[in-house]
């Protein structure tokens, strides 16, 4: 079982294909109805890229509960968010990480919207998206290297914690 | 910024509410349409659970690439589950350990199935189906301690991966 799971680490790496490495930092923002080419620091675009369509849901199956999203994924993305907003990156390797912690707090975002843990369709889906909203606003403070407006951002995805906290804590697991 | 992200983290815990800190491996499978208080080890569960509701989909908007998606999610957590196969977990703390890493496989296969990075409604989605099914296969292993059948559902997730990258890998972003 190593051995293949090497080979096929391997392989993907070498064929600069589907999960290929790319260096820290070079990761694009695909935003719903983007292009393929987007450029960073656009991570919003518009319009349905070529050859893609958009996923219906099929197939999806809640297997963490929300909460078991905030401890695997959430908690430390925002973490990590919340420390860049205290001091800003120093280096090109500092900030990709931060980026990608970013990414996994948008995408997270996703998953607290589908799925059976999903309580209502009302207030959670549009705490959920707030969240996304504000990981993509640290992604263009990333972007920009900004610090300042890293730290704002980080600002933003805790005031989406916290009306969700408020909100749904000790009422949803 | 820091001290808030501080606060908010310790209240979390404190309140024993939504992203509250589960000793490692108390984590419980919530499958789509699985109670609350499903048992560990079943996740896959029958019915609606009680005031819950299947989540739309609405408001998802990918932000990783399928690529992305690899980097960040899917090639850690399936390498700590290979791994897990090839030298079996020797302590609790090891085993909730892979079984942590075999939700985020389970999760990053329903990123897969949703928002625009979809680029097909059928074999993309009955493969991400399966990268789900075979985490899932992953966790029972994990719950019921067992070294021989975690190696197996290693062996499934491998072949998940494989035919997935046969066909879309170089074709996919």
């Amino acid at each position: 079982m190593r051995g293949r799971a090497i080979v096929a680490v391997v392989a993907m790496l070498a064929s600069g294909g589907l999960g290929a490495g790319l260096p820290p930092g070079q990761a694009r923002v695909q935003a719903q109805g983007a292009g393929q080419a987007q450029a960073q620091g656009q991570p919003q675009g518009q319009g349905q890229p070529q050859g893609q369509t958009q996923g219906s849901g099929d197939g999806v199956q809640s297997v963490a509960s929300a909460k078991e999203l905030m401890e695997l994924l959430v908690i430390p993305a925002s973490n990590a968010v919340f420390d860049a907003g205290a001091e800003p990156p120093m280096s090109d390797e500092a900030w990709a990480a931060v980026r990608r912690q970013a990414v996994i707090l948008a995408e997270s975002a996703n998953l607290l919207m589908v799925g059976s843990r999903v309580p209502d369709q009302g207030d959670w889906m549009r705490m959920s998206r707030a969240q996304l909203d504000a990981a993509l606003e640290v992604i263009r403070a990333v972007d920009a290297r900004n610090g300042d407006a890293l730290s704002a951002a980080g600002d933003a995805v805790y005031a989406t914690c916290d009306s969700c906290h408020t909100k749904y804590m000790d009422k949803t697991r």
